[in-house]
C-alpha cells in the first residue's frame, strides 16, 4: 500500500499552500477537490459549543453530495460569533469561485487556535494560490495532509484497497489530532434539530479527517459505512478525553469506480474503510501531544457495547494509568480500579488483566508475577492492556497514550 | 478556631504510632476512640472495586453505632482476596479486645500500596502500641492526621463550633488525599445490595475523612447531613477523576454535648459541617499531587443540579484547563468546550466566563480583555472560573488544582 495516497481514488486533486496563518512555515491553506459531484458522509462533534465551519459543514453535507473541502490550519474560526459564520461561508464561496462549482457543494473546515478571528486577507489569498495548484500526484496529497496539522509532529495518512470482480477500489485519508482529542462525533441530526445546536466556537486542537474513495456508494450507505467506521476509530480514541468544537471527518466518493451494490462489495468496502480509519486512529494515539508511546486497551467479555466501551474508556482516560505506562509500571490496580469506576456492571472477581500478555490480576486477586520483567516489557512504542470481564460477549478497543511531562510543557505553555 | 482540633469535641481520645508500613517515617497506624458508643455516618465509595475495609466497615457502620477507627497508611489491603478481608476484621478485632469494646463497633481504614497483602505483624504492633498511648490533647489529634497521609505533603485539618443555647457544639474532621482523588461517596446500601458489591480491592491513594462532634444526633439525621456535605465538599473535589475503591468519610458523633434537637440547631450543625467539609476538600485540591494552586469551579444559572454539577466536573477535570491554570493561560475556549462536552443543556450564546473576576467570554463572543493581565492574575495560589449559563437557577461548585510536571514524576514512579 506504500504507493497508495489520498489522491490515488479516481477522480481527485488537492493542493495547499502556506498563507502565514500558521507561525511555523508549513502549509496551513488546503483544498481537496472531487471533478465529479461525489457522495459525501461526514460525521462532526456532539459538542453544543461547535466553530463556524461545522455548522456550515452540516448543511453543507445534508444532501449527500460535494464538490471540495477547503481547510486552514492555525486558526479554528471558533467562538467567533456571527462574523466566524461569515468567514466559514466566505472560505466556500472563494473555493467555489475558483473551482467553477457551487458553493454549497464545498466544506469548510478549520483548527487551531480558539476565540480569534480569521485572518480573511491570508485565508483568501490561500485559497486563491491553491486553487492554481491542484495536482493530484502524491506530493499534492502530503501537502494537503500537511496543511491540516496544528501541533502535530507527524504526518498522517493511510489507504486501502480491494478488488469488486477485475476493477480495484481505493480508499485513503489523511487526518490531523494531537490534543483536545476525544472525538465523539456523529451524523449531523435533520434540519429541525440543527437549528436547536449551539452556535460557533471551540478551541486549539482538534481531530479532523478526509477520506476518498472512487467506489459509487449511495449517500444512506455512505453514511451508515462512515458512522460505524467512526465509532470503531476516531471515537475510540482519546490522548485528554477533551471533545473538541471542530471534530470533522469526511468521507467522498467520487462514484468513477465500481459500485458497491453487493452485500459482499459493501463488507469489502466497510473491511477497507476500517482499516484506513483504524490506521488513522492508531496515529493520532502515537502522536498524541507528549506521547511516548501508544497504549492499547482492550476490553473482553463485558456485559454490552457500552460497558466495554465505558471501561475501555475510563481506563484510557486515567491520568494514573496514563502516568503509569509512561513509567513503565504495571500499576495494575489503578486499571481494574478504574474499570470499576465506568458505571456500568463489573465484577473484579471474574477478571483477568494483562499486560503486554503477562497475567497481572485474576479472580480479583494479585497474581506473581515478575515486576521487573513486565516493565522491561512496558518499555515499548506499543503497549496492550487486556481486561477480559467475563460478564458477557462484547469487546471494545480504545487507543490512548502515556501521559508525560511534555504533555503539560505542551499545554501549559500554548497561550492564547 | 485555631485551637480547636479533631479531639475537642467531648468524648474522644486518640493515637498514632510509625508501626514500619509505610517508608516515610511518620505515623502509619492510628486510633480514634469515643468513650461512649457514638452515633456515627458513613459514606464510602461507589467503585465497583472495593478494599477490605470497605467492604466491613459498611457492614460496622449499618447499626448507626460505633466506638473506634482503626487506620493504617502505606497498605491499602486491596486486591487481596479473602485474606485481605481476614486481616481488616483482625484489624477490628485486636483494636476492640485493646480498647475493651465489641469488634463490631470498629471501622477499619486502610490506604497505600494496592495488591499487596498487610505486614500484619507491624499492623498488629501498632495497634497494641497505639493502644497503650490514647489522649485528647492536639498533640494526639495531630499524631492521628499524620497517620492517614500517604503521598500528601500537608497535614489536613479543620474545625467549627456553634452554641445551642448556652452549651457550645463542636465539630472537627481530619483528611487525606492528594492522588487517586475523584470520590462520589454514598450511604452504604442496605444488606441485600450489600452482598451483591464486588469484593475488596484498590489501589493506591484515596480520601480518607474522620469527623468528631459531641452534639447528640439521631443516626438517620447524622446520615443525612452527612450525605449532603460530602456531596457539597468531598464529592466535589477532584484531583484526577479516578474514585478510588477505598475512599471513606465517618462521622461520629459522642452525644455528650447538646442535642440536635430542633430544626434551628440541625441547620446549625447542617453549617458547620459544611465549613468543616468544604475547608478539609478544599486542602485536597491544594495538596493535590503536584498541585501549585487550587482551582475553583463555579457554575451558576444551570437548568439543574446535575447539570451544574456535570459542567463544573466536565472543566475541573480537563487536563487542558488544568494546564492552562498551571501555566496561567487565560485560554477560556479550554473552559467554554468543556461545558459543551459534559452532556447536559448549555448554550454558548447564554453564557458568561469570568477568570479570577475578569469577563473573557459573553453570550457566545470572546471579549477583549488584556491577557497579561488576566495572566498575572491567573499566577496566585487560589483560581476562579466562573461560568454562568442563563438556562436557570441551579449553581455548582467543585475545586480542583492545576496539572503540572510534577503530577506526571509523581505517577510515573510510584512502583508497585
Amino acid at each position: 500500500m506504500a504507493d497508495l495516497h489520498l489522491l490515488s481514488p479516481r477522480g481527485f486533486r488537492a493542493a495547499a499552500v502556506y498563507a502565514g496563518i500558521k507561525s511555523k512555515q508549513t502549509p496551513d491553506v488546503g483544498l481537496l477537490v472531487c471533478e465529479a459531484r461525489a457522495t459525501v458522509a461526514a460525521v462532526f462533534t456532539r459538542n453544543l459549543v461547535i466553530a463556524a465551519p461545522v455548522k456550515v459543514g452540516r448543511e453543507r453535507v445534508a444532501d449527500g453530495r460535494l464538490r471540495a473541502v477547503v481547510v486552514n490550519a492555525g486558526n479554528a474560526n471558533a467562538c467567533t460569533g456571527r462574523q466566524g459564520e461569515k468567514d466559514a461561508y466566505r472560505m466556500c464561496d472563494l473555493a467555489a469561485a475558483a473551482l467553477g462549482c457551487e458553493t454549497g457543494d464545498v466544506l469548510p473546515s478549520s483548527t487551531g487556535i480558539i476565540g480569534h478571528k480569521l485572518p480573511m486577507e491570508k485565508v483568501e489569498r490561500g485559497i486563491l494560490d491553491a486553487a492554481t495548484r491542484l495536482g493530484d500526484s502524491h506530493e499534492h496529497a502530503l501537502l494537503f495532509a500537511d496543511a491540516i496539522l496544528t501541533t502535530d509532529t507527524k504526518r498522517k495518512a493511510a489507504a486501502a484497497s480491494f478488488k469488486v470482480g477485475r476493477e480495484t477500489i481505493t480508499l485513503a485519508g489523511v487526518c490531523k489530532g494531537s490534543g483536545m482529542i476525544g472525538p465523539r462525533m456523529a451524523l449531523p441530526a435533520g434540519g429541525a434539530s440543527l437549528r436547536k445546536q449551539a452556535k460557533a466556537r471551540p478551541l486549539h486542537a482538534t481531530m479532523l479527517a478526509y477520506l476518498t474513495t472512487d467506489a459509487k456508494v449511495p449517500a444512506p450507505l455512505l453514511r451508515n459505512l462512515l458512522s460505524s467506521a467512526s465509532d470503531a476509530s476516531f471515537n475510540a480514541v482519546t490522548v485528554d478525553d477533551h471533545m473538541s468544537t471542530n471534530d470533522t471527518a469526511a468521507l467522498l466518493a467520487s462514484g468513477l469506480g465500481p459500485a458497491i451494490d453487493s452485500p459482499r462489495a459493501a463488507a469489502n468496502f466497510a473491511a477497507a474503510l476500517n482499516e484506513v480509519c483504524q490506521s488513522l486512529a492508531y496515529q493520532i494515539a502515537a502522536d498524541g501531544e507528549g506521547a511516548t508511546k501508544v497504549v492499547i486497551v482492550h476490553v473482553k467479555g463485558a456485559a454490552s457495547d457500552v460497558a466495554a466501551h465505558a471501561m475501555a474508556r475510563a481506563i484510557a482516560n486515567s491520568p494514573l494509568v496514563k502516568c503509569a505506562m509512561h513509567g513503565n509500571d504495571p500499576n495494575w490496580g489503578r486499571i481494574v480500579s478504574a474499570a470499576g469506576m465506568a458505571g456500568v456492571p463489573f465484577d473484579p472477581d471474574r477478571a483477568t488483566l494483562t499486560l503486554q500478555g503477562t497475567v497481572v490480576f485474576r479472580n480479583g486477586q494479585p497474581v506473581d508475577f515478575d515486576p521487573t520483567a513486565v516493565s522491561q516489557s512496558l518499555a515499548a512504542t506499543e503497549v496492550k492492556a487486556e481486561l477480559s470481564c467475563r460478564m458477557g460477549k462484547s469487546d471494545a478497543t480504545v487507543w490512548t497514550c502515556d501521559l508525560s511531562k511534555d504533555y503539560v510543557t505542551i499545554n501549559a505553555d500554548y497561550h492564547t
